[in-house]
C-alpha cells in the first residue's frame, strides 16, 4: 500500500487507472435521426447499393458517349432531343443512336445512355435538336450504381461517435435504427459537514454545495448521464452507505470531497473498503489537483476530487472526462485537438509538476494569445473569466511570455 | 434585383445577411443546474457576499497575527491550542492573546483570529501547545468576507453561454433559477420530386431524404431545436404553403433544396413571395456551395442550401450555424477557435473562390497534419472519413503541402 501514497505524474497516474476502464456493454437501439453523439455498438455495412441507379452528376443531356466522339466547336455532334427525364421516376426513355434526353442533377439515366454532357458544352439548334461541342467519355458526369457505397461495403465501425454526416450516411442507406452503447452514468457525491443544498441559505461556517452540480454539467458535456447524490456528512458510515448506493446505480463514482486532509483520507479508506482493487493513486504531481484519488471498485472507476472548485473542475477534465470516453465505447475522444496560443505573460511553475492555469484567449492580427487569469486557486471566479486552461508541462520551470501553450477549452 | 444574382464572396454574403439577424426575445426561467449551454437573458450580480464569513484557505491554526510576530525556527512563538474549529459551524471559540485553534481548509475563523498558520510552519509541543516558527501577516491564508465575490458585484452578463463553471458560480451565490433565452427553432424543409422518407424503399430514380436529418443534427449541435418538415414536391404552391407553415413555427427556415437549377430558382421565387426583404444573396464564391441562397422574411432568416449532401453540410456550417448563434442571444459563439494543421498534399483552387476541403487530422511528433480526403463533392462518404473541413482562402490559387490551414471540426 505504501507506494500508493507516492505522488505520481499525471501520465503515471492515468496509466495505473487505464487498465481498469472497460467500455460498458449495455446496448440499446435508437432512431438514427436521434443518435447524434451516441456511440455505435456494432459495425455497420451498406445493406444496398448507393446510388441504386445510375444518376446524373450535372444538369445537361444524357447521351450515348460514342455519339459525341470527335465533337468540337467547329464540328459539333448533332443529337435529337427525345424528351426530359423527370426527377424521382424511372427514366422511361430509351435512347437510340443519335438521340439525347434533357436530364437534371440526380436524374436517372435513360436506357442506352452512358454519359451526361454538361449544358455548358451544348448549343440549342431548335427545340428538338442540340449541338454537342465536346466529346463525352463513357461514364462522364454519371454516378454509377454503388459508386458512393456498394452493397456490403463497410460503413461506420463499432465505436464510432455519431456526427451529423454519419447520421445522414446511415439514413441514406435506409438504416433508420442503430444499436448504440447506453450512455455512461456518473454519480456525483458531495461530501462535507459544511455543505448545504444550493437553495438553502447557509448559516455561519456553511457554504452551498455547488461543485457536484458543476461536475455534473461537465459529465453531461462528456456525453454521460450525471446523477447528483444527496450531500453526505464527513462520517465513515454515511460515506460508505452512499458510495455503495452510487456504485449500484452508476458506472462511474466521483466524490466531490471535503477539502481537509482528514476527509480525503476518509474517502480513501471508504473506497478501499468497497472492493478490489481500491485506491490506485492518491496524490498527483499536478497543480491544482495534487490530492486527487484515482481508484476502481470491480469494473467501476471511482474518483476522489479536491474540494476547491477550480481544482475539482480541472482534475475532472484531466481524469474523469477521458475515463467517461473510455467507458462510452467510443474509439476516439470527441475533441482530440487542443488549441495552441502564445502566452502573454510568464507563468511560474516547478519542474516535476504539471500546472494548469486558467487563461483567456484573444486573437490579434490572426495570432492567438493566451492571457493568464491569476487568482487564488480556490476562487471559482478565475474560472468564469477564463476560456480554458493552459498546461505547463512536467519538465518546465514555468513558461515565458511568447512561448506556445496547449489549451483545453471549457 | 439584378445584382442579387451576382456571385458574392462568403464575407460579402454574410454582411448582407447579418443586419437581418436579431436575437430572439422570448425568455424562459430554468433551473440553474439544468442550464448548461443556455444563454443568460439578464445581467446577473451577486445577491450576497461570497464567502459570507472569513474562511481558512489552509489546514493549520487560526491565530492572532500579532502573537506570531518575530517568530523564527530558533525563537518560535508559543501558542496555547484552545480547541478545534468544526466544519460547517460558527467557530464558537474566541481567541485571547497567546491562543490558537486548530482549523481545516474552509473552516470559519475563530473570533479574535485574523490569520492562519499553515500546519507545516508549526511544531507540536504537547496536546495543548504549539510552536509557530514563522510569523503570519494579518489576513494570511484567510479568505475574507466577499473576497471571492462581494454583494452587488457583476457576475455573468446577459448573453453569457452557460458553462459548467458558470453554473457552479451561480449556485454558489444561491441563484438556483436563471432567465434564459428560449432555444432557437430551426425548420428544415426537404424538397424534391426524387425524395422518399428514409424508412421507405426508394423506387427507380428515387433517393432517401437524408440531408434534412443531417442538417437537423447540425442545428441541434448549434444549440437549436430542429423541426424536420414533411417532404415537399418541386411545385410552387406546395413549397409556398410549407414555407408559410415553417415561418409560423420556427425562427429560422432552411430549404434543403433539389439540386437542379430550376428548383433552386423556384425556391428563390417562393422566398420572395413570402415577404420583405426576401432573397438577399443568390450565389456565393464558394466550393462547394455556390448556389446557396441567403434571405430574410421579416425578422426571420431563410436559407436555400444546395442539394448535394457535402455542400449542404458545409454551407450550413458557414452560414446557418453562425446565424443560429446570433439569434440565440449569445454574445460569442461557443467554439471560436479553429484548429490549425499542416497540409500533407497540395489542394488545387481558384483565386476569387473560397474552397472547403474535407480533411483527416493526424498528429505526428506533436505536429498536426491535415490530410485531404478527395472524392466527388456529391459523395457523402468523403465527409464521414473526414475530421473537419480545411479552408482555402479567397485570394489563394490552391495551397501547397506544408502550408498551415485552418480547420473547422465537425
Amino acid at each position: 500500500m505504501a507506494d500508493l501514497f507516492t505522488v505520481l505524474t499525471p501520465r503515471e497516474a492515468w496509466s495505473r487507472l487505464e487498465p481498469h476502464l472497460h467500455p460498458i456493454d449495455r446496448v440499446e437501439t435508437v432512431a438514427t435521426a436521434e443518435a447524434l453523439g451516441r456511440v455505435l455498438a456494432e459495425d455497420t455495412s451498406a445493406p444496398v447499393n448507393l446510388p441504386h441507379f445510375a444518376r446524373s452528376a450535372m444538369d445537361g443531356y444524357a447521351v450515348r458517349a460514342e455519339d459525341t466522339h470527335g465533337a468540337t466547336e467547329g464540328l459539333p455532334a448533332y443529337l435529337k432531343v427525345v424528351g426530359e427525364i423527370a426527377m424521382g421516376k424511372a427514366a422511361g426513355l430509351k435512347l437510340s443512336p443519335g438521340e439525347a434526353a434533357l436530364i437534371h442533377t440526380g436524374g436517372m439515366l435513360a436506357v442506352g445512355a452512358d454519359a451526361v454532357v454538361m449544358v455548358e458544352n451544348t448549343r440549342g439548334v431548335d427545340t428538338s435538336m442540340i449541338e454537342v461541342v465536346r466529346p463525352a467519355a463513357k461514364g462522364e458526369n454519371v454516378i454509377q450504381i454503388g459508386e458512393d457505397m456498394a452493397k456490403g461495403d463497410a460503413l461506420l465501425p463499432r465505436g464510432s461517435l455519431l456526427r451529423p454526416q454519419d447520421i445522414g450516411s446511415l439514413l441514406s442507406l435506409g438504416i433508420t435504427k442503430v444499436p448504440v452503447f447506453e450512455r455512461v452514468k456518473v454519480a456525483l457525491i458531495p461530501t462535507g459537514d459544511e455543505l448545504v443544498p444550493p437553495e438553502t441559505e447557509p448559516g455561519p461556517g456553511q457554504i452551498r454545495n455547488t461543485n457536484a452540480f458543476a461536475l455534473a454539467a461537465l459529465a453531461a458535456k462528456a456525453g454521460a448521464i450525471p446523477v447528483v447524490m444527496d450531500i453526505v456528512r464527513d462520517n465513515y458510515d454515511s460515506l460508505k452507505a452512499t458510495a455503495h448506493n452510487a456504485l449500484e446505480l452508476a458506472d462511474v463514482v466521483v466524490f466531490s470531497a471535503g477539502s481537509s486532509v482528514s476527509t480525503r483520507d476518509m474517502t480513501a479508506r471508504v473506497i478501499d473498503s468497497l472492493g478490489k482493487p481500491g485506491v490506485l493513486v492518491h496524490g498527483v504531481s499536478l497543480r491544482p489537483g495534487k490530492p486527487t484519488i484515482l481508484a476502481a471498485v470491480g469494473r467501476k472507476p471511482v474518483f476522489g476530487l479536491p474540494g476547491n472548485p477550480a481544482s475539482a473542475l480541472i482534475t475532472f477534465g484531466i481524469f474523469v472526462t477521458p475515463a467517461i470516453h473510455k467507458l462510452s465505447g467510443s474509439s476516439r475522444p470527441p475533441q482530440r485537438f487542443a488549441v495552441k496560443a502564445k502566452l502573454t505573460r510568464n507563468i511560474p511553475s516547478a519542474t516535476g509538476r504539471e500546472d494548469y492555469v486558467p487563461v483567456r484567449i484573444e486573437e490579434k492580427n490572426g495570432e492567438m494569445y493566451a492571457d493568464p487569469v491569476f487568482g487564488k486557486s480556490n476562487l471559482l471566479f478565475a474560472m468564469i473569466r477564463a476560456d480554458g486552461v493552459a498546461r505547463v508541462p512536467l519538465d518546465k520551470v514555468g513558461m515565458v511570455a511568447g512561448e506556445s501553450v496547449e489549451i483545453t477549452l471549457f
